[in-house]
């Protein structure tokens, strides 16, 4: 049924395949053309383009170069797709290479960006996950296992220069005020390692200049690494361009809400099966300015939780006023010292949140002057109960047994 | 099984009754000493101790006086409970009174602190909701109805006094910073309004100047609004005053993440069971600093969403940085503008997103500079199909046929 | 919102109250007039009218009068209903009385009926079940612990004259193939303990000798004990005489599949919230020959399962066909085999199966000779884990701390 | 992470390839020997060996032998297993051939064994199914599309000398009772047709007369048709031979429960990837007799659903005693007839119950004389709205559009 196959090449570099791009740009050509009612395989670098390695070191990670990544797959061109059309995207499957059954999660140098908590973890960390059909486990972080939430970190319609211009300028504005930040406020156009996909070169060398950088999620989709994207589920993007111009990548074998090990969830290579179809002049008629979607009926369904709640003062003590970032992190750190008691390193613990299917709730966000979120964590997928009791914890987790010095200890 | 029975007059003022206080302060007295294993029942009046009404005027939201509520039941002493326990809180059963049928759901005015979408509604607006078994409706908002998630919105233990000095330096700190704010930063110690419960007179009206306002989540838990703490689950709270002290109150009917409205959930008067437990020195055993908690077995389980994203970018296109607060925001109103397709006005919507079940999700937190939040929807609620389809949507609801002129139309 | 209260007085015997009654015939008046749209609570006597007491001792289920049992509050009359339409009943909410927070579960003796594993569990048993808000558990049960999914056993409309000969015509000729069966094949028409509800006396009498006993669950429902007639779902019943007359009670807290004790769940007395309506012509319309209902969003959502089978093949090894009643059996018994090894004698483990939410599941009924059925047991409901492992059962539960001597040892 | 992989090759007549059988018995040599902690993928072909295709007649299943069918790759043989011991089997994965995105429902003709319902349906029918990832829909049976969920409808080890003898016996006993039935009441051995792997020719032949056809669900499992056997469960099995020898086919993409239409789910050709490992001496520990199973986290979690009740009563009225089979049947019947009324024909809508998700319980089984089922239908599968309402159903399907006259019209 599958009626178009986009392969990539593991084995070359990104930039020499011109079936991927890592930039977005209106001007990118399509790829390949498909009529409303098709079905697409694409198939996916991980998002690094192979830079990281099954191994037990964590050195990839952290001289990693953030300016070569995200090399998305398309752009796919729908034959009718007009600006301001929705289009419909079924993501139908996702899948790994049979060959390749393993992907990674690592936490960024503080250098280099970091993670959600790099002022706590500031030094890289790598860990491998090995897929056993639908779970998966890793030989760094003994003692859980759960099964994936399948899903591209990354998708989303080529913007419109109107769009493209905004976003430049908003995010420059933003980079303004602190230049000189470390890590960065925002990342903007970087031409030198622009992949713009088959631009001819001349041209290519100019839209790069300007070609947005695939960091953030913004307006059309994009980097929102969202978990509920998994197989099943249905998204319906505003189209920009015509023809629409679909690009994915990305993709994640799981992750929690939040990614916040930032790289990120559990990367992988693979493939992704999608159908397409148009819901003409669909933004206007739904009000629609960010991509909604449906949820797929097919999703891991943990229901026993341990629920963990942070509050919108610092580490120090000082109070911020309504602040769900500060308070989703101390949500984290709260679940990450709960699960150091059974044995696990801090790192491994926020290796943890970051890859299995926990839940980031806004709980409360008017209770003046503290929001308050609530992080869930699936307690089904650990090997060992680690639910409060009279008893206290037992330490069940020994890091002196992983095969690597990665770790914190 | 009931081992107490603490009840409430609903006809009497608060203030009369001295089984209730409404600030936080380790020397208020326990009206009831209960054992571990022991089940109680505690009454409570609705969190504004009776302000609001079950009419079609929204002027007694307007006019309520935000110093005089969250008026709790308690405290209840727990014998052997030590500083450093933890303190195991079954919550067993949560009920509207059989009489009071009905909750309200507000929306402060501007001057009053308003709510999430304050700066687009910034008018006091009132929705009553009608409570048929395990579902609620209302008059002013059609079309809809779903099972409720009852729970407290507030429940913790007194603080010690070193705790609520922290508190109270933490958040004047932050009032500093910005006095004459509307709405204002935090809420201060205010004595004239406060309800020490059983405290003698001298004594009350001394500790009323600095005992804290209910407000806030906190370390405690607090006011969280978390509506997951409903009938069934299991709450671990630090203890840290000799014997406990538990109070609890602000009882909603249903709620959804974020409690968007402020005024805010579906507000009702009515009684809570619990059992109490205690892990000796579990704070310490399992670093707890906020509360943890189990959920429940039995929660409604509406599976069919349409899920709504939000960025970090204001209306007027400014990129803030990793914000999650303006996240959730845009995606509540990128909702609100979906729903206003099929009729409601934009009050109604919002109302919608603060009574019903929605979840609202930290998706993406680390891809700079945008934060991602995702707002689920249930779609089951509604009498319609509001699904995006490719004829468009249809006008289903008409604010005409509301019975008030509270809405915006 | 309750249009109408339909009390019952648990003081007084069941006889004594014309607005009960225990046979099934379309002359029974109704007691009460509802419009479309209307609300009725209505009281209910546990379903042998309070035979059975709170104490440790299983002579009142040894010595129960079958015949003066299913004592139904109603019928209830709604106005404009005609044979031929469906009767839209929406269970708003169930619950005990405040004051009567237990139930009890039963097995007859042999020669009372028994249950579903008689053969095996001749002897009458009994287990009070105490109620802690949503969770039910027992003094004679340890290590056990659920959420109910209440509902009512029996519930249905008055059959039509036609309708009630055919009821009496099929059942005799069952019963006149063995009339000398014990237990009996059927319970046909008995007039001595007859309750009529509000039949005038010399009617009553005659109706009586023809009225139909309330044991099996017929065209109209009846006694289905289907747990899933749970509060929130929705009901459509076929109309047969003019205004319907919808009777109800036989109250469960919770149930397993198949009711196997047969008294049988967690019976109570308590009280039902409902809501009518009705689908003119709806028989016809939807070609309706038994009720069809639609499920709640409310239900305990127990995931993690031990999942057990069984074949049609009887203890002593007899092949037999397709025979679903026996796969189920043997799946019951297999389950019961499993949790002895953990301490639970096998009437015990047989009174979990009855009372706890498990599903009794046809999984195949085709592949000759054998049918095969599965039964799902909740896991999480145990105090214990009752997985399979290497290490093997430990012995967990101790006949001996039963608190009574009822149980087989 | 495969440690080995076992193919077939579907171009090949299931009878050349040795590495396949399509009988039970304890001398049918292992094909490959494995380690406890070991996975395995292992191909099969789709049960009838490739007899049926991808086209528009019912021909090939109104004409497929049925002493050919059930071909099983295996047995695989684990190190150290003894009788005894329970093998416990994680099932990690299963998928269709890339190349086979597509599967069959069939019923089979009267005189061919029939279905469920064979004496309503008593002609051979067929639908296509294609899988459009991890959803299959149907040219044959439009308006209708859900999630998979994959299982092996047969697999387990190899039976002892002992329990093979007691099949045969038991079974040949049932035969003997009525043995010019059609169709029969049980599958005897059949030397002419039967598989034996690499048994050597001359033993083949002489266990072939004796080695178990594979038809029914037994002790050790077999053709179980259990749809909950998905990927992400365990499934613990008693060992009968030294090194287990474990065996598996009849790979279904989804079915629904009790496989009504006998051929009977939609039926793939595909791969399952397991994982073994030992609980010794696990059948006396745990007491078991057939199979135990733990359910998978990630399954299609469709929670709207009608429900159908039957009781045991035929449909020319005559009463049966507590006979779940029927009762099963008649809500079968009753859920077609709620079909056909939105257009469907009966052999569509019976297709529906055979392949889609739907639960079948057994919700009553001792309120004499009529068990009680319920078929629980989800109706979210559908294009249009299900639900009974005021207006009544509309005609949505129209069996003239089916590309195909193997329907009954």
């Amino acid at each position: 049924m599958v009626a178009k196959r986009i392969p990539v090449d593991l084995s070359k570099a990104p930039e020499e395949q011109d079936t991927i791009h890592n930039r977005w740009h209106p001007d990118i050509p399509m790829i390949e053309m498909v009529e409303p009612g098709d079905e697409v395989m694409l198939e996916c670098m991980d998002w690094t383009g192979g830079q990281i390695e099954n191994n037990d070191s964590a050195a990839d990670v952290r001289d990693v170069d953030l300016t070569k990544v995200h090399y998305l797959t398309g752009p796919i061109g729908v034959k009718g797709a007009e600006p301001g059309d929705l289009l419909v995207v079924d993501i139908l499957d996702i899948g790994a290479f049979e060959e390749e059954q393993w992907g990674f999660n690592g936490m960024f140098a503080y250098e280099n960006g970091g993670g959600f908590l790099t002022d706590l973890y500031p030094e890289a960390r790598k860990s491998i996950w090995d897929f056993h059909g639908i779970n998966a486990s890793s030989r760094h972080v003994p003692g859980v296992s759960f099964a994936g939430i399948m899903h591209p970190g990354l998708i989303g319609c080529l913007p419109s220069r109107e769009l493209l211009s905004e976003w430049n300028k908003r995010e420059q504005a933003l980079i303004d005020t602190d230049p000189d930040r470390t890590p960065p406020l925002a990342a903007p156009p970087y031409a030198d390692t622009a992949h713009m996909g088959r631009m001819k070169s001349d041209a290519a060398r100019e839209a790069a200049t300007e070609a947005a950088r695939t960091v953030p999620p913004r307006e059309h989709g994009g980097n929102c690494d969202i978990k509920d994207l998994t197989k099943g589920s249905r998204v319906f993007f505003p189209v920009y361009v015509p023809e629409a111009g679909l690009s994915m990548g990305d993709l994640h074998f799981s992750q929690g809400d939040g990614e916040i090990t930032f790289c990120g969830a559990i990367e992988m290579a693979g493939w992704i099966k999608i159908r397409v179809n148009l819901i003409k002049d669909g933004v206007k008629k739904y009000a629609v300015r960010n991509p909604i979607f449906q949820p797929s009926a097919l999703q891991p369904d943990y229901k026993q939780h341990l629920i963990f709640e942070g509050i919108s003062v610092t580490d120090s003590g000082e109070q911020r006023y309504l602040d769900a970032h500060l308070a989703y992190r101390q949500a984290c750190v709260n679940a990450i010292e709960y699960l150091k008691q059974f044995g696990y390193t801090g790192a491994q613990a926020y290796a943890i949140l970051g890859t299995a299917p926990v839940q980031g709730h806004i709980s409360g966000i008017v209770d003046i002057p503290n929001a308050c979120a609530t992080l869930f964590l699936p307690t089904e997928i650990f090997d060992f109960d680690i639910n409060p009791s009279t008893e206290g914890p037992k330490m069940m987790v020994s890091a002196d047994e992983i095969p690597t010095a990665i770790w914190d200890k």
